[in-house]
């Protein structure tokens, strides 16, 4: 903790800062092949473009060589970015199989840890002076779908084990007959491993951005550990490609998708800085697992849903394509000719706003509404366990924990009001009043005792606490905790629920209450409620892409901020963000409904100097009422 | 023989007999962490819900000690179940993984198998003279995919090829290709493994019923050798499962799929007793390949199907969840708070019924019409070989055997009239008179030299054999068979055929007769005879799910008792079964429609003394019409 | 190739020749257990059908005994094959497993090619003299999915690799990341074992056909070396079975799968004579992929589609069936009586046509139109390591390369065209002149620079090239290699694209030019011309199943021959080949459309002499107007 403070205090000034003003980069592909025209034509054309960030994999089998090393490759790259006024967000990538797309997660063993040791020493400190320099990426995109075993991870496993060891039975002496542990070892070895690349830089480097980018957030946030993490990095980033990790969503839902992952990844950094270190920039041929290219429209859409979530930039992935192998020609926003595409040209505009308005977006904080969806990690994890592959029904496939999570959020943000998504150990419990703030726990199914414990603290304290479908099933030894609830009975694929006055769908599972055939219970805590319903209606509204019911039923329930900005009504396939800078207030809108919206915002009171931040063609704001063509991005500003 | 004879003579009073009182129960699953309170709670339950007996899976891992044992946990269960009056079947469950839900089938070496004999020692020793024991489970359902390769397989394999050596050609000089010697040593390794167990328990205790529990009939049937079982046996059970074990019905299709079953154990138990040992009694969460939840109307309906065909009772898997890992909180009859469910008060309901009838139900026989669906092993496992994973056929996917033969038990049970479902070996070839009875023979694809042989005597002795689809196409050395038939012709996966004066669908393969071009064939041999339908009309039934034409062209060509009690016309999703008892008759009549039927019967002449057993709420008797609302259960007397 | 010639030479008069009448004939299975009657039946069967030309399986495994050789079984079959002047194409079928049903590809290790090398040294000398052989089949169907390891194949690829390292680094400096190098060994591994096989059996017998069947063309031809094979055979062949080698089509379209099949084993033989070594015969039940009985209609279709491709016969699989196993009774042109089948029988009425006109039929010669298409195997290469299994884009998925060829030959040949399929290899690209011609490049995604350059002179010289879809995106070393298109735009799965005039039907991918709107541009070079359209239309079409845009695009943008036979319009589902014999014109046409037909011929000024040589009931030729029902036939000389 002092060492990061340390740092954090060395590097001031150098590191990513929350009141930087966003910058939009672009990742520039450096390999053999290329020729110094071609690599100063890049570095130009980001700097025309707007772009004054790029991203370069520093590969280890490009540098090292028989006698030595030989970074005559990156050195060209770093001096065209420096004459073109572009800094350098250089990813650390240890020499691998040539057609290892995205590199290795943990070392092998003790011999490639100690090579990639070496490796860290010999770059850090060649390009640590370099003026183009702006940070390091600890390692591509860390996460894996289970922990590899291979000499370097069993050793690791062995001390872990050692001082965790696997509990044969619960506290009160129950059998423990499936286990989370191998989950929770993955996780703390991530950040162990993260850690030592980081604290191997700071060896050379006292100064420089320490960053990382997550992947997949969906599915990887269980194994990553933000809050350890924050004590060795000085700014947080991920992956988000629609191709790659959007999987749970429609391509109408992307916007959602990239909002949600954006929402997961300012939770997660806490108070250090954030930005999109990765963001699909061209098309897929035979790369990518939902294929497709983006339009100039989602371009334009994801890099506003990235600001307005406080992120400070996005870099594409990528400017110039790999010119060989599996994504040979993809993802690029350059042309064959390395002209720019019409995709560089809508992230320009952006770029071109953002600079007009830079005092303004430079500050910008959301404002919150003081609702949060949790996620927790012991859900997933025991869904990934118990869940069977390819069953018939999707709530007992592997996704259905965060899906219902996803579906609340949904539900809500097309009401217009911003909504946190948040692990545990990310929401502050420690504050003596929690009223006017409500949590929502979709179908977790899994939550420890500590984690229920200040839950049942925040009620107590005057929060709402919304619990949805098979929440607090198991307990963290996937011990049967089920309290208030008599029975789930499976029923049907989709069936309507009765739900005090409404009318949801729910997809599987009905829950009873002990001695009660109401759906939904309120339970009073101290100066807080817990608001109940056992049944799976997240699930059924995102089965059924109906989340009507389902957003104007939370709206009755939760309790926020009733001076939050929102739609005056549900608006399917609408985002927006509120946020603040300096005495004005922002709104960013985004319109995936397929049709053009017409839009009372609630929350305005007194409001003026309504002031064009960026509006796509036709829309536009007229007497309290925005006027949103599809596919269409509007940001203005008030006082 | 003579050793089964000694057991049945020496147990005599202790063991199940024919003429017992059917009773209902379920499993009480003990484990570290319950507390006595919990356990006794558990029992007085099954009491005042009419369940005199229970089952207890008793875990090697919970009584072995680094010591010696300690039967605690089971000696508290053993004696809150003599306190409130219910009788324990003890399933053997040998030390295993703490995460192997279902137990091993076959040890691993010598030296597991060695240990499995201690604990069997110990713990008859200990149980045999409680007097809450009733019997004991060999081990719980033997039965898998294939026979694993381990050091006690492979010893058994290498032993039993020696004196079953595996032929390189037919007895007519082909070479053997494919060979089902693998699938012949499986049934016989899983006969000597149980007879094993069922040995060493007689060692310590010659008194307690001997019983074991099949599962996933409709595919394990083949490696089953009822007969032999019943060298060792005393009585014989299945799990039936809905969950697990009807992946080729649909949910409306569950009580035939039950009445399957439970024919396919009556054929095996052959003169023993036999009572369902698992059935479903609660609602799945994560565990179950179809998963569902009961209803309370599936619960009396699969209680009054085993009685109907003439099991002496059922246990509930089961009482109280299991606490901890994949099944934690699922399949119970009991809720969170250990209440009885809606599930319970139905089987309750049933119980009482049988109370109050016991003299009637004690000695139900079914009445045989003389129609009699046969299953080759031999036929199974050949398709099994030769089936292509995915093919987009049904007809060449694995099943199409057994639902060409359930089709045609479909189509014969709703029409009212009572069907067998047998293997030829527990069929009695050896009388001298088989005119009014019918054997089916639909798709049965390899058939025995020796099978062949007894059905042909069959016909010869005045039977009537019908033969569809493409059996007796191999023997059992996968050779070529076929006689009659001249070629069978894929056509389409469906169509129409005329047979008769019928029109049939058929799926894929329409058969031609050498030198004619008629569908349908009668081959008169002796006193009877054979019809002929050589085209797959049972899985164009099957996969149409229209039963109708099927099922009066069956009608119309096989010969049965004229006597039987039939429904007046075919009723789509109606199951009936008729039995005696003393001089009364009792029909059971179970309602699958989806509709309320109105039923007429025929073949009670001059009955009378009509008096209800057990009737569903809206089910009546009247002028000779029965009402039946759709899933609705009635059981009535006649004299 | 001395050698080759020396052989051609030595065994003039033996050998297929160019000119010989085509025969039909039919495999028979050859095994223990069968009768000296049944044998003799079978090939008197041949020969009352018209069949005088027979395949025999030559299974070492029924000849080597533990002290030598026993030939009785084949002995007798050659015999009687003799007496009913039958000729035997021997395959060569080395010792396996008894359920291998296709026979190994290449040896396991050295001892095995020496045990078979011996095999081949006594089988050959055995029967080389024996009037009734007509030749050797070196193996049964070379073409597996990839190189096996194992000792004998992972010595090859040492020696391999040493003439042929693997490319670290292309030409222009940028690195190989994913390599064909392991597709190009086993392309060579195949010529060289099956060379070595000719040689061996060419030590003791130089007068016989060498001959080989191909399989599975669709995706094998890539490891096909067809030039390279013609240095050792003297005639080619092929396995095509719709059941196991036609996956890409629909049953309508088996017969255009048949002609593109024909054509490419055409193309691949070049100058030595072909005849399709395996046509399925009869009925699937458990093998085959897609499994179907061919009608007596297919039969004619197929048997008329190899002539109409300068085949020199046909020969069935099977005439008999096995008796045993996975193919038991199946495949068969003998019912189960060993009588003639109606698939046999037709059959026969075309050999009774082929004897009727044998002066006509033996000098058969596709017309050529001038059009060609070519399918690259670097494409298929590419295709196969870069595509993803299950993608849901069909595009994305292994096949888009061929089928996209294929679509274009389907249009084409809808129209009446005659249209060649190739390997570049196999076109001459050493003219002079090339003006009206055409090449059909479409979505092929790697091209060679040689192949490029082939095609560039090709062009010059006045050539008419057509490019679809993603062809030329990768050179041979997959990088990318793209000049004139700007970038592809995947867009949907499916959406009309307006081109030039037309509006074709788009599947995924839109190219654009640099610089310009444009959907379509022509290039000139030299005397010819480039027509390139760079989005998949041809895809567009294949998934649609609507090829009249394309067809009608196609047809305006073309150069042929003006003189060739056309339709007056567009026929889907009509299939015609135009030849000629001596002074005569000969047409044969097949109507897959599921309609009558009516259709005019344009290019037959001042026919006359029309005779009918083979015409299916209900077909006619009047007024220059062809009548030809559903699934007919139709064979008319001309003058």
């Amino acid at each position: 903790m002092i060492i990061a403070l340390l740092w954090a205090v060395s590097a001031a000034g150098q590191v990513l800062q929350q009141d930087d003003v966003p910058v939009i980069g672009a990742q520039v592909f450096i390999e053999p092949g290329q020729t110094a025209e071609q690599v100063d034509g890049w570095f130009r054309t980001l700097a025309e473009n707007g772009m004054g960030m790029c991203r370069i994999r520093m590969f280890e089998s490009y540098m090292r060589t028989p006698d030595g090393w030989d970074f005559t490759l990156f050195d060209r790259a770093f001096e065209a970015a420096d004459r073109h006024g572009v800094k350098i967000y250089a990813t650390l990538f240890p020499a691998t199989a040539k057609d290892d797309i995205g590199g290795w997660k943990f070392p092998y063993d003790e011999h490639q840890k100690a090579s990639f040791g070496e490796f860290i020493d010999v770059l850090v400190s060649h390009y640590k002076d370099h003026p183009a320099l702006k940070g390091w990426v600890l390692i591509n995109e860390p996460g894996v779908g289970t922990a590899p075993r291979n000499p370097y991870t069993d050793a690791c496993r062995r001390e872990w084990l050692a001082e965790n060891p696997t509990p044969e039975f619960t506290p009160d002496g129950y059998p423990v007959l499936v286990s989370l542990h191998e989950d929770e070892f993955l996780k703390d070895l991530n950040s162990d491993f993260l850690g030592w690349i980081a604290e191997r830089i700071r060896k050379t480097d006292a100064m420089h951005d320490i960053h990382v980018n997550t992947h997949a957030i969906f599915n990887n946030c269980s194994q990553y550990d933000f809050p350890q993490w924050r004590t060795f990095l000085t700014s947080l980033g991920g992956s988000a490609h629609a191709a790659w990790h959007f999987g749970y969503f429609d391509r109408s839902e992307y916007a959602l998708a990239m909002l949600a992952n954006c929402e997961i990844i300012r939770s997660g950094s806490g108070e250090l800085p954030w930005l999109m270190t990765e963001l699909q920039g061209g098309n897929n041929t035979y790369s990518g697992m939902n294929a497709l290219c983006p339009t100039p429209e989602e371009i334009a859409q994801w890099l506003w849903i990235v600001i307005a979530t406080e992120g400070k930039g996005s870099i594409f992935w990528m400017l110039n394509p790999r010119s060989s192998g599996i994504e040979a020609g993809e993802w690029a926003m350059l042309d064959f000719q390395d002209r720019p595409s019409a995709r560089l040209i809508a992230a320009k505009g952006v770029a071109e706003a953002l600079e007009e308005n830079a005092g303004l977006v430079s500050e910008l904080e959301v404002i919150p509404s003081g609702i949060d969806v949790l996620y927790f990690r012991e859900s997933m994890w025991a869904e990934q366990k118990l869940a069977m592959k390819d069953d018939p029904y999707s709530g007992r496939q592997e996704g259905a924990v965060m899906k219902s999570a996803l579906a609340c959020f949904k539900a809500l943000t097309e009401t217009g009001l911003n909504v946190g998504f948040k692990a545990p150990e990310e929401y502050d419990f420690t504050k003596e009043d929690y009223s006017g703030t409500s949590l929502i726990v979709a179908n977790q199914i899994a939550v420890s005792d500590e984690d229920r414990e200040s839950l049942k603290r925040y009620v107590e304290r005057g929060g709402t606490l919304f619990v949805e479908g098979l929440s607090f099933y198991f307990n963290s030894y996937l011990k049967l905790s089920v309290d208030k609830v008599s029975e789930y009975i499976l029923k049907d694929n989709i069936f309507d629920l009765n739900v005090g006055d409404s009318t949801l769908t729910c997809h599987m599972w009905q829950g009873f209450f002990a001695g009660s055939d109401e759906t939904v219970k309120t339970f009073r805590y101290g100066r807080g409620k817990v608001v109940w319903v056992p049944s799976n209606v997240a699930m059924g509204a995102w089965e059924t892409k109906d989340f009507a019911p389902l957003s104007s039923f939370l709206a009755s329930v939760l309790e926020y901020e009733p001076t939050s900005v929102q739609f005056d009504s549900y608006h399917p396939g609408l985002i927006m963000r509120t946020l603040k800078s300096g005495k004005s207030k922002v709104v960013v809108c985004v319109n995936k409904s397929g049709e053009t919206a017409q839009v009372k915002f609630t929350g305005f009171e007194g409001k003026h100097n309504v002031k064009k931040v960026y509006v796509s063609s036709g829309a536009g704001f007229d007497d309290g009422v925005m006027t949103l063509p599809s596919d269409a991005v509007a940001v203005y500003s008030f006082r």
